[in-house]
């Protein structure tokens, strides 16, 4: 059976010679022609990466998993950015199956000299699931015998009213490595748009991804008894709960930006009151920012800030110990890839103003180049005050409104959705906004349970089980050059006691200092008794006034730690969960801090093909005043509550990284402060709000 | 000497008769007729209130520290609200001085029977530094002889350059509480509008309020030398700087809502999106939000929410050991009011969009009428995704813009500024937002010595010191009813060991809920490793399908602890910050968790007219399912950077009450869903944007 890859909702397939069919829109200029050496593959070289691979495989048949961006060396494209050096050579990796093997191979690929460069057999190593591997789940439940018997036993006779969320395997004993597998957790809907979590089913099943066959189907029995269906119904489609809108509720806010947007775009690279920074996107991170850099407007230079920040990992572990639900936890970056189910986004519903979208490209499973279109975000927001500050002898005010620069994508995990938005600040801040929301995992309640303490009841007889969103930020920092250190910041008390002269009033505290030397001591924690922080330091750069090493701190107080038990499953697969912050020396293409692959992961340390950052720290290599790479762990612990029930309602976590001592003073200075003029004034008090405006006010 | 009232920066004092002169802009019928018993004082009542007390203290010669409402008790504003009780008697509460003394009595005036109720004589105890009394001590010291000589040695002779910020004395051992003290923070400038913050002096003093009269000098000497005026400058206003700016680099973002606002004021009742409340204004607590109140959609019912909620405390200590900066611990609210020192608004500049104002009404020492116009400010904004969900099978999405309700002040408190935002969500979440801006407190710095560890050189020999915000909001709760528990809720393992029945693959955990019993043992504090919250519940009211009592959760990350030494003296003064939590049982009139009375406060337990929240919690009296308050300290330690100079980009700190198993599901289901048609993308589409829009996208 060969999946209609055409039909993967959200990607539009670009065939060779050009399918009017699929191809009905035409992809923007920055995923045609690449331009700079970070710039995603196109559709154009996608087909060419293809032809390479199968010419190079012939006579074996192949399949791919994922085509992809390999990024040049770190110090090749150093040298072609700042000194003038060669172009570095185009590259593509993919990663391919021979046609009915689970084994699969990393193949390289050189585009500027169209050859396969190397072509590497990996063993013991499970690659993303794709949407295609997911796909064919639900179709295969649904008719698989087995299934239809378990249905039947609890009153279904009607097939197409089961569905199936195909997952990642999390962790299965019964099969080996020789299988690539996932599982389907099963669902039904009265009617065809009917909410199915309102209806979870109490049977899973497991999937050989590779043989398109179902291998258990896993049938949870409580005292011997199968659980029924939960039937009340809890929807949020129009269709259903419209009659309950009040639209009248809500005026419209309208954002507008007559002038048009703040910031530039020249090809994938952007530009917005002073930053500037490469875009990029792939399969499995989503949105890459590259090369960020900073106008210092005291220092009349270009300064470096972060050499490359990505999402790499995140893991979902669910705390509910009963078979199957020790399998959920997601690793949703490296089990499916936050590019493969990014949206594709809608003007005026993701996000308000001027927004300028940019493509995802992606190859299915045929080398075929998919394009997700408008799957980045770049957009503006006004932030409220930058600063404010009233004389207070004679009233004077000054006062400034902050901008934000946001570059976002929204993913789709079956039940879940996240949004990232990596947003910029006037004052030189870059901060990570994750918001989740989507739907809750659900599960029946037999008679004899209740949902407590491992879920909360949040419908008649449907639990929702405990779970963590733990995720993993890489900071490939570059603070004003490439070697820097990181400094542990831990706000504390002066050791001298009170009355002493030292701390005669006892009121003294400042921030202790320790620099983080080894991979082994980089290996940290958050500490909230001291509002720990960390500084990503310069220590060849002292501030001028300061007389400090120039330096960003990381801020995250969100950072709810891994609660499965030290030795457990989940502990050993999301070893990088361990820790708030790793911090290693950098090497080319060590990104993913789970693995590169991450399906069906045992966690195991000393992996030959499939290192984790457990095993870099391992290494315990020097991290002082060298190029090195922050990995930060940050996210939220969720005890269900019915109000998240049956569709969620957004939850953000943030993490910042803020200039300290970085700028001569503050950066925004070039803000011209708030002034309203009367003619501007009257545009902005709008005659139709009688309320918001009192012909007094107006004067 | 009889201060000029009329010339406090942004009072516009109300005379009796009316006095044209003053009187320019007449105050909102908000501030002048008392519709609802919890309303402020208006200008008409306040002159009664003043002359009823006067008659009463007649031949004795008095003055005014604060009028303010007195609010009924709970009880009797209680039956009035819900069981058509009779209407409370409208009440005022004075804070008075005889003339010429330092002690000051309690009156309490009955507007309903033009009566003095109550006149308690205080005893060690200091009330608020009022406007009045900061405002003469610049020019007093100016004109002191050992000012003068003190500037000289350092080589100032023209005294207007220098400029004083008078401050609450912190500690000061040398007089007692005979005196009432205040500091003055010495600075120059060396033209008229040049940033002070860039030269601090080497020099305070100490003032007597009342006598305005100096009692000292205090010059700090390091070996015996004096610390020359850093003379850079740095400056801020667009006379200075105005040559920096790039208006070119920031095109303008409109917000209109041209429809009107989505809230709906009578007097000062406030409704918005099934919310409803009490907007209240007094001279210490400034914005008060009382009688919180939410439709549910489901119940058909109006349930209570917060009986009462505002930020009743903060302190701001200081890090440096050394005298004089041991005294610089402010308690913003105690002692001097963040009512008194709020910003009158201006539109356009301080939030966006379609804004409406309250007036905020005091007294000054005269017993006259102050209206502060547009000292609140209630505005709505966007707040991006409310919700969203793709099936991936149909890519079918729904999604929903959230919205926030902001009702906000902002004040001025010597170098500092704070904004408040109390922010209500679609989602039934209430917010409390603190943005930090203005200036730092610098000090010069020695040849001989360096900023750190206790401070940083911010410019050259200014150093501005180590401190920290730390905020407290008193949330009377009236979760579904006048009775609740506080449950502390702490995320951990299951104790069973990995690879036991119970957690056979470690994975389980769930939320240990502790319920706090007493006074004693409400006196909690944050723990990350647990990622710690607090349930307000209704023990009564059992959610029917999580079968939990119905709750509000409280959420907060940022509450650095106290970092001044156990047994120091802001350690004493500020009992209050040296836990995350306080929960006590309802009494009248406990609002103050410092005490009714900060300034020159030693912290005293059992103090007999000026108890602290240190005391109640002492009572060890029970908090279980009976009327509650919780005291909830949250904020954050500030280590200077250069970027905050020489104006400081706001810092924002927020906690969040989140509705827990409080509805049946997600209150937001009757916000429609995003749909853009073709139409509206139209308008959206600014054909002015050509960068945001390509023409492709326009189709």
């Amino acid at each position: 059976m060969e999946t209609d890859t055409a039909s993967i909702p959200g990607y539009a397939i670009y065939r060779q010679p050009a399918d009017t069919k699929c191809c009905s829109s035409i992809p923007s200029t920055s995923t045609t022609k690449p331009n700079h050496p970070l710039d995603q593959l196109t559709v154009t070289e996608i087909p060419v990466v293809t032809k390479l691979i199968r010419n190079h495989a012939n006579p074996r048949q192949i399949k791919f998993n994922s085509i992809t961006l390999r990024e040049p060396p770190k110090k090749e494209y150093a040298a072609f950015r700042s000194a003038g050096g060669p172009r570095p050579d185009r590259k593509a990796i993919a990663i391919v199956f021979e046609t009915g093997s689970s084994n699969c191979a990393e193949v390289i690929v050189n585009l500027t000299h169209n050859s396969v460069e190397d072509w590497k057999q990996m063993t013991d190593v499970m690659p993303t699931l794709t949407l295609e591997d997911l796909d064919f789940t639900e179709s295969l439940t649904r008719s698989d015998p087995r299934v239809i018997e378990a249905c039947r036993e609890i009153g279904i006779t009607d097939m197409s009213k089961v569905y199936v969320d195909a997952w990642s395997i999390g962790h299965e004993e019964r099969w080996g490595f020789d299988t690539r597998l996932q599982q389907g957790l099963a669902y039904y809907r009265s009617s065809e748009h009917d909410n199915q979590y309102a209806h979870p089913l109490d049977f899973s099943v497991v999937v050989d991804t590779e043989k398109k066959e179902i291998l258990s189907v896993d049938i949870r029995r409580v005292n011997g008894e199968r659980t029924a269906v939960p039937m009340d119904e809890h929807n949020y489609l129009p269709e259903f709960v419209s009659n309950a809108y009040k639209p009248e509720r809500l005026k419209p806010i309208n954002v507008t930006q007559p002038e048009g947007v703040s910031f530039s775009i020249d090809g994938n690279e952007l530009s917005w009151c002073g930053f500037s920074m490469h875009v990029g996107f792939n399969y499995r991170e989503g949105i890459v920012l590259s090369d960020i850099r900073v106008d210092d407007p005291y220092e009349n230079r270009e300064r470096t800030l972060f050499n490359r920040i990505s999402i790499v990992e995140m893991v979902v572990p669910y705390g509910c110990p009963e078979p199957p639900h020790h399998r959920k936890h997601a690793f949703d970056v490296g089990e499916y890839g936050t590019g493969f189910m990014t949206n594709s986004l809608k003007l005026g519903c993701d996000c308000k103003g001027a927004i300028h979208y940019l493509d995802g490209v992606m190859a299915i499973s045929t080398g075929e180049a998919a394009v997700v279109k408008n799957a980045i975000c770049i957009h503006e927001e006004d932030n409220g005050l930058l600063y404010k500050h009233t004389d207070f002898r004679d009233g004077r005010v000054i006062s400034a409104r902050d901008r934000k620069l946001i570059i976002s994508q929204i993913i789709t995990a079956a039940n879940y959705e996240y949004g990232f938005y990596h947003i910029f600040h006037l004052d030189g801040t870059y901060q990570l906004e994750v918001k989740l929301t989507g739907m809750l995992n659900t599960y029946p309640l037999h008679p004899s349970e209740e949902a407590a303490p491992y879920g909360t009841e949040v419908a008649r007889r449907v639990t929702a089980h405990n779970h963590q969103h733990i995720f993993s930020l890489r900071i490939d920092s570059e603070i004003d050059g490439p070697n820097n250190t990181v400094i542990q910041c831990d706000a504390v008390a002066a050791d001298d006691a009170v009355g002493s002269p030292g701390n005669y009033y006892g009121n003294a505290f400042y921030s202790k200092k320790t620099p983080l030397r080894t991979s082994k001591e980089g290996a940290a924690q958050y500490c909230h008794e001291t509002s720990r922080t960390w500084d990503i330091v310069n220590p060849n750069v002292l501030h001028p006034v300061a007389k400090k090493p120039v330096s960003y701190k990381i801020v995250s107080r969100e950072s709810a730690p891994l609660l499965a038990k030290p030795g457990s499953i989940v502990w050993k697969r999301a070893g990088f969960a361990r820790k708030t912050l790793w911090v290693t020396p950098y090497r080319d293409y060590e990104l993913f801090p789970a693995g590169d692959y991450v399906s069906q992961s045992q966690g195991t340390i000393g992996h030959p093909q499939n290192e984790t950052v457990v095993d870099w720290a391992e290494r315990d290599e020097p991290i002082e005043n060298t190029d090195i790479v922050c990995f930060l762990q940050f996210g939220i612990t969720h005890f269900p509550r019915t109000e998240d029930f049956p569709i969620m309602p957004a939850e953000p976590v943030s993490i910042m990284m803020r200039a300290s001592n970085f700028f001569l003073k503050n950066p925004a200075l070039w803000v011209p402060p708030t002034t309203v003029d009367a003619d501007t004034l009257s545009k902005l008090a709008d005659p139709l709000s009688k309320l918001a405006f009192s012909e007094d006010d107006k004067k």
